[in-house]
């Protein structure tokens, strides 16, 4: 089955807010073999909003909706709706109580805006949002849907959760049977991978398909497959994964589409190892990717985000000598990092980064970008120095991920 | 003048990567005046294009692509845009030196994918990428003008800053002017704003237009403003200004569209304070927040992410016995937490958090998204506890947020 996203609102095309909607509801879809259409994202503008509704219908079989559902002046969505399925607005008690109940839940009292969700097209069924204000809207035409969601991302994804998603499966059916799987490589450059993997290409069945996703230090290669037989695609994706993992071998680190942070996580649990991090140019950056991964209390113990020299010496027992000998982005100073963080928070390891992350403090020496970084494991300790090109924000996403990736190394 | 985004990649439409190229483009093209019709994501696929681009060019007068360009076999952006506006891929000299010394600036050797860059259609004029090997392609037809960039965002980025934009504001002129300014308010929710601003918004002038940004935690407002006259303009917006501050007063929190982690370092910076974080279940993400703003370094000592409680009680002082009687996650902890860190950094200023991320650890008396944090600033010490409802990230993205604000409310 095929569907559409509609992204509404002025906010995202001024840039000031960016849509995580639309990749959510896409990476949400996809294990049920729906197949995203395209994505628009537009502005609060009613002509807008029925255009992009008759381009969608024509694509495809349903369109999923976001935004402009807000209680403030620039919302114009639910009118647009009303007059494009006909009918009017009308009073609906249900969504009124439900409005009431969230509000209550909130320790706040009801206002005149609050108050005005409980108006809804006549030409919808109601499904009420549980954990929100504005009332999600299901409407129907020729045997298609439309289904108009708030655009909090949090209420809209529990929605499509609970019941959206429930309910669409409940009103198609389709008997293609999907399936992808996730390879993360690393350790080789895109164009070189994909000569490698030229061969194995090209003997793929038609009915399957590689796609390269590159992100800096590592690539994603998703293998998808469609058949009407369940068992013979299983047996596919199976035989193509063994194949990929010989031409591949080691520079595969993961089966599983997850983040570089949880692969790592996943090796110190299973060598019962511990992980303590000292940051000073990444700021914490390498501690938030290792916490954001449920369960990483197995094996984090924390980190010393040493942003000032001071830090470093006193907590870390870097030596100040060393500092004034090699200045503080520097190899020896990320090697007694590591050292220093693992006697203070008693681990088998550690990773540390110091580096220039801009826009000042660059040297000619030293210029803007220039990261060393050391990981360390037992008795094993690797360090290595980058330059990374652009703005802050990316040296700084870019040494999180490639001390992430030194560590990986050492944990064979 | 008005542009369309049109963004490639069948990547983007299963999930795997979700888009901030267009978001970035908005962002940047707003303040030259440009107004985004809207944007459009599509899979890498013939039709799709061609399609998109008719529907780009009848909407408005530029149209800027993103993405479909890297070197391998799922992109055909390339051969797609040739044939829409005529003529043969062809080989170019000039790509290929640019492509060569691109390569060995990576010190990578050129291989057939990376030299396959250089063939580009005969309709377009290059636009060489001075950061990548995807050559940029501008295309013109009937006064409107089409630019293929790569999806790379540092490259996309680099080259819009650098040749794209200056290009387009020489190739067209437009007398408009246009303003806009943002304040960043918190303390009051959306709905009772809105309530307090319904006269101001009633008495605005036709050519001005506020618009409601609620983030968690605080609401963006962005006041709009289009006029021929630059100096009207200047002083309509100065006026309309004035009149939000009085309405609103210190609920408005900054006039720049800034993070708030900048607001609370140009508060620390202006007042000559220093501050720490002591973090269990932010799990470095205030640190990471901080850090991100260039120049933290002038206020910003440093953080313990202290995961695990033996790294509390050890390096922050938390008294084991407080830990047993009122549990990890409460107020007595977060206030030790906070002395402890301003003591052990030596700051003026600390924020500390202790809560349950979940998925798991909760209990009945303290479920998944109890958090409790601290603010220090002195002698004052607030402490609050927060229930967030929502998946683990949600739980450390509004806990930043929210002990953030408590900072900040100290810091008067």
């Amino acid at each position: 089955m095929k569907y559409s996203v509609i992204v509404i609102g002025d906010e995202l095309l001024i840039g000031q807010v960016t849509d995580t909607n639309s990749g959510w509801i896409a990476r949400y879809m996809a294990p049920w073999g729906w197949e995203a259409t395209w994505v628009k994202v537009i502005a609060d503008d009613a002509h807008e909003i029925t255009c992009a509704i008759d381009e969608a219908f024509a694509a495809s079989d349903v369109v999923l909706m976001t935004g402009g559902l807000g209680p403030t002046k620039d919302d114009i969505t639910k009118p647009t709706l009303c007059s494009y399925f006909g009918g009017e607005l009308v009073y609906d008690e249900a969504t009124a109580s439900q409005v009431e109940w969230v509000v209550s839940q909130r320790h706040l009292a009801l206002n005149d805006y609050t108050r005005a969700q409980a108006m809804v097209p006549q030409s919808c069924r109601v499904i009420q949002n549980q954990v929100g204000t504005a009332p999600l809207m299901w409407f129907e035409r020729d045997g298609k849907v439309l289904v108009s969601m708030p655009g909090v991302p949090f209420e809209m994804q529990t929605m499509m959760e609970r019941e959206v998603v429930p309910q669409l499966l409940k009103h198609f059916h389709d008997n293609v049977h999907i399936a992808h799987r996730t390879f993360v490589v690393t350790g080789i450059i895109e164009s070189l991978l994909a000569m490698r993997l030229d061969e194995f290409e090209r003997a793929l069945p038609p009915s399957m398909h590689l796609a390269y996703l590159p992100q800096p230090g590592l690539i994603r290669l998703r293998l998808n497959g469609t058949m009407n037989d369940a068992e013979a695609l299983h047996d596919a994706m199976d035989l193509q994964s063994r194949r990929l993992h010989e031409i591949l071998g080691k520079s595969i680190v993961s089966d599983q589409d997850e983040p570089l942070a949880q692969i790592v996580g996943n090796r110190l649990r299973a060598l019962h190892l511990t992980l303590a991090t000292a940051e000073s140019c990444t700021g914490g950056n390498v501690a938030h990717q290792i916490t954001a991964i449920a369960g990483s209390s197995d094996y984090y113990q924390g980190s010393v985000v040493s942003y000032a020299n001071d830090v470093k010496t006193r907590l870390l027992d870097v030596e100040e000598s060393v500092i004034a000998e090699h200045g503080v982005v520097s190899e020896p100073v990320v090697r007694q990092m590591v050292e220093g963080v693992c006697r203070l928070l008693n681990t088998d390891c550690a990773v540390a980064t110091s580096g220039i992350a801009g826009p000042g403090g660059g040297t000619p020496q030293k210029p803007v970008g220039t990261v060393w970084m050391a990981a360390k494991c037992g008795s094993h300790v690797a360090a290595q120095m980058r330059h990374y090109p652009g703005e802050r924000s990316r040296v700084i996403t870019r040494a999180t991920t490639d001390s992430l990736l030194l560590l990986l190394g050492l944990l064979e």
